[in-house]
């Protein structure tokens, strides 16, 4: 056996590990009973432990340097290429510091789901300070042997190859533009009135609606399922993808855009080319990349007017919805609807970048140790309030809403901005190369989309960078200008 | 550290895996779409693969031998004696075999699912014979080791120390005081007139009715959950115990007893003493142990008189069931009715020992290659026949009913009939010690009950051997004359 042959063994096996975590996790959202969370945090550090010793040994850096001068096709070269990038991410950091972070996050996030409940930030505190204390340890580390920012390591373990300084760049340039385009937004619609949807689709009508639209857009449910969590999100295992929704009365659109978004994650997921099953270059590609996929299902589709049009039909004629708050342009103007929400994953495509920033801007405080994590709230709720110029209430609607830094998620937030501007570049060579969408998606019929999408993106997984990617599908690099010509184009 | 210490890290380890696949396999049976099956497979095999390299390495029987000359106590020198024992069960099969075992079960699990809808047993034999040919390695290679027959090496992996002569002394009493028996029972009941309750309580009914027993018998749902699946089974991890049931609308009481069942195994683990969590003698006894534990909630306390009287109130009061066929005669006498049934998890515990031997002779064969696989069919429905006295109409009244072989455990149906006899003996000095039991579950109250169970049997847990135990409960090892007594004392 060569020596990219066995690194291509001890892959797979890490690779079965992180699947088995992606189960064991799923399950703590979904199904766990509450007292079983320490003995899951001990499970999911177990098996951190055994992936960071199968891929971060010396042998795996020798083998890779034996591999390296081996005679290797173009696709086997990107494979290992990624297995470096994983080598690299994983040998630089000690075994115990791993396990701490896996078990330190796993307390973390069970006791942030409390704090949430209560509202009370001081419930969880020591706990983040703890997590923070490590992921510091680990951005130190990182940062040495990638020789860039404490922060920007952090970024690069979900989108490799970006840079603190463009993304700083374009969330300036980003802001720039927004804060005034929202309120002329905003005052443009002020006069547009909406006849309420609030409480006419309950829960269980929310799920099976949901559960029709995840079928048409294609979604095999042997493959995968929808199930409730606190947090929305796409996870699971390998052709075994699980995502999860939260359902609100008072807000169908809610669970039903939110349930899109995760399809649009679970359909990259699903479409990954089985010959790379469990190698580093079959994963998908940057977080960024897969936040592109999830905001062009939920943003660019869902929330178009030919989906509208489809949806309200479907709501009239298969789910006996007649009342005139289903209508298209309601729905469409639902839809799109501008507001300065408090909640990010309750937030309209416009405002919601601010949102982000307000996160990358905390984050890079906190690794540059320019504040405690006590004063995260009060920061917060300052940084919002200069953002989207009002105060927050509570902070169930600050700093508690959302689970990533309370599961050791640090430089994650910024992928998500970066994943709607890619989604809008992506999207409009889309609209170059099937000419008819609007006209299929308002039929139902999201077979060119998905084909596009597995083409294009999905069927790439990580054999090329996310770079690579869009300049073969958009002959350009990653530019804000789509963005802007989309928001403006709906919005104004 | 000192050399036990280090077994203690090892097997710390090796519990975690163990509770991980625990995990993975509950949610294989409840949760998992149907696609992932051979993915699980691999993911289950590697969990596999890693507790096998735990704890079968020379490293550890070296350890071991140290250990022995360690200043151990008493209970310590018990964990060390356990170790031992899942070292030389472990350490004696070569890697490769035990991976192939684990994914040719996951396998041939899932297939027996498809052939047992369809009835078909050729859809699943292929697989079959494949696990029962490396099931045939295993047991050559464990009774070299432990010298004694291939067939008693496999039963010892679940009862340990039991010897397949003594089983078939029993079973041979045992059948020749029930065949007759079970006629009288039948002649006797005869004319005693049930009102049915067929149809008379749907799933969901059944299934808040199942809740609420489980709740009053102390099960704990902070640690634990009820789902579906269509083997009932007792799983999940170390303080989080998932049961299962399956409904049947037909038959309410198959699915409440099934409950209490599961319930019972649920108790034994829930009530393990803590501070041997994740050593091997903080681990339930042997399988026999377990069903004792399960047999006496479901047969000697559910079907008691005592216990209906309570049931019939509480259906009556909280569950809004006036019908009179929810009296307590009536469902005393439905739950101790006998009949000759096809399917042994629906059997009465007068027949139920007869399936059991069924098996048992069966198993025995297999292993002593005196038939061939495909033959099964027709050697079951021949040894029901001589047993029952009438004819299985279609396989899945047959050798299609449970998942036990086609998931690879062979010796393992010996465990249930060992089972109700030490729930019997254990029972009869339950009854002296706790002179009011009747009275208590009349009124709902289980609490000497388990406090008794926890005291007796489930804090000990491997601490001591199942004859150890037996003899400082009972005063006496396992004697066939309790269950006897028990049931004539009940049916006759």
């Amino acid at each position: 056996m060569n020596s990219y042959s066995k690194l291509k063994k001890i892959f797979y096996e890490a690779a079965l590990s992180t699947d088995i975590a992606g189960i064991l996790h799923w399950d703590m959202s979904t199904m766990m009973p509450k007292n079983s969370r320490d003995n899951r945090a001990e499970q999911l550090a177990y098996l951190s432990k055994i992936r960071h010793q199968l891929i971060s040994s010396q042998n795996v850096g020798d083998l890779i340097n034996e591999a390296k001068l081996e005679n290797l096709d173009t696709k086997d070269k990107s494979n290992l290429r990624e297995m470096n990038r994983e080598y690299i991410m994983s040998s630089s950091l000690p075994s115990n510091l791993v396990e701490k972070l896996s078990s330190a996050s796993a307390k973390c996030e069970g006791v942030w789901e409390e704090a949430r409940k209560e509202s009370n930030f001081n419930i969880v505190l020591p706990h983040l300070e703890e997590l923070v204390k490590l992921s510091k340890e680990e951005s130190l580390i990182l940062s040495q042997k990638l020789e860039c920012s404490p922060y920007e390591a952090l970024i690069n373990k979900f989108e490799p190859q970006s840079k603190e300084k463009d993304i700083k760049n374009i969330f300036e340039n980003l802001e720039k533009f927004l804060v005034p385009l929202i309120d002329q937004v905003i005052e443009k619609q002020k006069d547009e009135s909406l006849i309420s949807i609030s409480n006419l689709m309950n829960s269980e009508k929310q799920k099976e609606i949901g559960l029709y639209l995840m079928k048409k857009i294609g979604f095999d449910f042997s493959r995968g399922r929808l199930d409730v969590s606190q947090h929305p999100f796409c996870g699971g295992a390998y052709q075994d993808i699980r995502i999860t929704t939260r359902y609100n009365d008072k807000d169908p659109f809610s669970s039903l855009e939110g349930i899109m978004h995760e399809t649009g994650h679970a359909m990259y997921e699903l479409n990954l080319p089985h010959e790379w099953k469990y190698q580093p270059a079959g994963q998908s590609r940057g977080m960024a990349m897969h936040e592109s996929q999830s905001l062009l299902i939920e943003m660019q589709i869902t929330r178009s007017y030919a989906f509208k049009k489809f949806l309200s039909g479907v709501l009239k004629n298969n789910f006996d919805l007649t009342d005139n708050c289903w209508e298209i342009e309601n729905i469409y103007k639902t839809g799109t609807r501008v507001n300065k929400s408090y909640i990010r994953v309750e937030s309209d495509e416009v405002t919601y970048p601010l949102h982000i920033i307000l996160r990358f801007n905390l984050e890079q405080k906190i690794f540059n140790d320019e504040i405690k994590i006590k004063d995260i709230p009060e920061l917060w709720n300052h940084e919002y309030k200069r953002l989207f110029g009002k105060e927050v209430d509570v902070n169930t609607n600050g700093c508690l809403q959302d689970v990533h830094w309370y599961a050791g998620l640090f430089g994650y937030f910024p992928t998500y901005s970066l994943g709607a501007l890619t989604a809008a570049q992506l999207a409009s060579q889309l609209r170059v190369d099937v000419t008819n969408l609007d006209d299929q998606i308002e039929k139902g019929d999201f077979t060119d989309l998905l084909k596009w999408l597995k083409l294009n993106v999905h069927s790439k997984a990580s054999l090329y960078s996310t770079d690579e990617i869009l300049q073969q599908v958009t002959n350009s690099k990653l530019n804000v200008k789509y963005f802007e010509g989309y928001i403006k184009n709906r919005y104004l």
